[in-house]
C-alpha cells in the first residue's frame, strides 16, 4: 500500500492509455482531472488487490459514452463522486474501496478522483486488463457478477440508478440515459465484495500502467519507446506508417470509425486499415486480418511512444502499431463470446 | 375512509376516462388491471385527503408513455408495486400512502393496483384533476413539489430512479428510458408529506370518478349521460358528430395526432378538429378555437356516454364533445405557464 503522487498520475494516465487499445479516454483529460481532485482532495492509498478484506464493498468507476465528446464537455470531479454515492444511496451501505473497471486515459484516472474525494483506498487492479465500448464486456460479468444496480450521473447534477433483469438491458439503459445526458456521464456499476474482487479482477493493472508511463517517459535515451513497450507487454510490432485516411462519426453514443495508414521504411509497399468502436477492433494489412479483438492493437506516436486514442488520431500523424496479447480469460470461449470479433459483428475466419 | 368494491372500480375507470379529455389510459386495461389486483392481494381503503397525517409518506404512481402501445403491451400488477418500492429503497423510507398523480382510465386505477398490492390506504384526490401529458405538468409542481427522486419500472422486471436538477430533465430522462422500456412504464414520483398532499392535490377526484362513471352507467333511463356529465363537470356540450378522420401517430414516446369530425344535426353545417397529444389539447370549430388546454376536451360515445380515449378514437364513431372548466390553478400565470397552449407549442390569441 503507498500513496500516489501527482508524478504515478501522469505516469499511470500515460501508460494506460496505452492498454486502453485506442479506448478509454484521453490521457490529458484523465492527468487533469485526477491531479485537480489530490490537489483538492488530499493524497489517495493505492491497495493491493490482495490485501482486500473478503466482505470490502468495492465499487468500481468510470466514463461512459463517445470520447470525441469527452474532448468537448469534461466530466466534473463532483459527478465521479457524485456516481459512487448515488450507488450507496440505493444498496443502502458505502463503498470500502473503490476500483477501475477498464485501463484507459480516463478510466483509469476516474477512480483515483473519486477515491481522493471520497476518502477510500484504490484498488491496483482493474476489470478488463484494457479498454472495451460496451458495459457488459467485464471479466466480472464471466464471473456472473452484474453491472447492476448501476448510477450515472452527468456533469449538470442528474442521476440515475438503473437495476436491470440482465447486463444486456443494464447496457442498453444506461447507453441510452448516456445519449440523453449528453453523450458522456459517470457511471458506478459491479458492486462486489472483495472476494469476488479477486477472483474477477487484474492484479497490478494500475501499477502495470505507472511502468508503461514510465517507459515512455525516459524515451529518447537510447531505447526506441514502442519497443520497450512491446517487450513489456509481450507483444509485438505489427506495423509503422503515416495516418492518411480517418473517418469517424459519433453513432448510437460511441465514436466509430476506420483509420487508414500508409506504410513507411520497411513497410512502405503496404497499408494497414483498423476498424475502431471506441478501442481498435481489428486491424488488416493489405486486406488481410492480423489482429482482433480481444487482443490488444494499440497506435503509439513513432516519436515519442505516446499512445494516439481513437478520437484523437488524424491524418498526417506517423504511429506505431503495437498487438498485445489480451488476459488469457479474454481467449476462453465464453471470453470470446462476449468480447470476440462477432460480439462486434464481424464474421471473421481465425 | 371505505373499502373500493369491484363495482366501485368498474365505476372509477369509466369517469376517470371521461376526466383523461382523451388522455390517461383506457378503463378497460385500467378495470382490469385493478380487479386483478384486488382479487389477488384483496381489498383497498380509500382514504379522505383531510384525514392524512402531515407526516405521511405520499407516493403517486402512475403509467407513463404512449397510450396507444399500452393498447398491446398490457402493463403488469407487479411492475406498479416494483415503482413504488424501487423508489423507497432509493429514498430510504417507505410509502404510508398511495395517491394518483392523474385522472384517467389506467392512471386512476394503478394507484389501485399498488395499493392492494402493498397493503396500503389510497388517497381520495389526484395531482391534476384530469390528465396531462407530460410529468412536470402538476399541480404540486406549482407548490415546489419535484417529481425527483422518481422510479422507472417495465413489465420485463428492469428499473430505473432517477433524481434530477429539475423537472424538466426528469420528463426528459424518463421520457427516454419510457422509449427504450417500449414505450410504456410505471413510473412513482412526486413523493411528499401529508401536508403537502393537502395543500397541492385536487380533492375527492376518486369519488368524483366513481359518481361519473354511476352517471353514465344509469344512461339511457330518460336521460342523456352527456348532459348529465356536462352539468355535473359545470360544463358544456359543445359539438355532436361523427368522426370522419384520425391522423394518428406515436412519436417521441406520446400519442400525437388530430381528428376531424362532421357535425350532426344542429351542428350538421360543421366540421370540428381536435389536436391532441395523447390528451386534446385544442378544438377548433370551423377554424374558430372554441376550447383549448387547461380545459377538459372530453369526448363521449353519443349513444352510451363512455369516454372516447385519443388510442381509441376512429372513423364513423358517433359522438358528443365537452368542455368542462380546469382546476382553477390551472388558470393562474404559473399554471398556464405550464400547461396552457403555448406550453404545447400553440401560439394563440386568447
Amino acid at each position: 500500500m503507498r500513496e500516489l503522487t501527482m508524478r504515478d498520475v501522469g505516469d499511470i494516465a500515460r501508460g494506460a492509455a496505452i492498454l486502453g487499445a485506442g479506448g478509454g479516454g484521453d490521457p490529458h483529460i484523465g492527468r487533469l482531472l485526477a491531479q485537480a481532485a489530490l490537489d483538492t482532495y488530499g493524497p489517495v492509498r493505492l491497495e493491493s488487490l490482495a490485501h482486500i478484506p473478503d466482505d470490502a464493498v468495492v465499487v468500481p468507476v468510470a466514463m461512459m459514452g463517445a470520447p470525441t465528446v469527452v474532448l468537448e464537455k469534461f466530466p466534473s470531479v463532483e459527478q465521479v463522486g457524485h456516481a459512487v454515492e448515488a450507488l450507496a444511496t440505493y444498496r443502502g451501505r458505502s463503498a470500502t474501496h473503490i476500483a477501475c473497471i477498464e485501463a484507459g486515459g480516463i478510466n483509469s484516472l476516474i477512480p483515483v478522483a473519486a477515491a481522493a474525494q471520497l476518502g477510500l483506498p484504490l484498488i491496483d487492479a482493474d476489470g478488463m486488463g484494457r479498454a472495451f465500448p460496451e458495459l457488459q464486456m467485464v471479466l466480472p460479468a464471466l464471473r456472473g457478477i452484474q453491472a447492476s444496480p448501476m448510477s450515472i450521473t452527468d456533469e449538470k447534477g442528474n442521476c440515475q440508478v438503473i437495476e436491470t433483469i440482465d447486463n444486456h438491458w443494464a447496457e442498453r439503459l444506461a447507453r441510452a440515459a448516456t445519449i440523453d445526458m449528453g453523450c458522456s456521464t459517470t457511471v458506478s456499476l459491479y458492486g462486489m465484495t472483495g472476494s469476488e474482487a479477486r477472483s474477477s479482477l487484474v492484479n497490478g493493472t494500475l501499477s502495470l500502467c505507472a511502468e508503461l508511463g514510465r517507459l515512455v517517459a525516459r524515451a529518447g535515451e537510447g531505447s526506441t519507446p514502442a519497443d520497450a513497450v512491446a517487450s513489456r507487454l509481450r507483444g509485438q510490432r505489427v506495423f509503422d506508417g503515416k495516418v492518411v485516411d480517418v473517418a469517424r462519426r459519433t453513432e448510437q453514443g460511441f465514436a466509430r470509425g476506420e483509420a487508414i495508414i500508409k506504410g513507411l521504411d520497411h513497410d512502405a509497399s503496404s497499408r494497414l486499415t483498423i476498424a475502431f468502436q471506441n478501442e481498435n477492433l481489428i486491424a488488416k494489412r493489405d486486406g488481410v486480418v492480423v489482429a482482433t479483438v480481444p487482443d490488444l492493437i494499440c497506435i503509439l506516436d513513432r516519436e515519442t511512444g505516446e499512445a494516439i486514442t481513437t478520437e484523437t488520431l488524424r491524418y498526417g500523424q506517423r504511429i506505431t502499431v503495437l498487438v498485445a496479447p489480451a488476459d488469457p480469460r479474454w481467449h476462453t470461449p465464453d471470453g470470446l463470446a462476449l468480447v470476440g470479433p462477432r460480439a462486434f459483428g464481424y464474421e471473421l475466419a481465425l
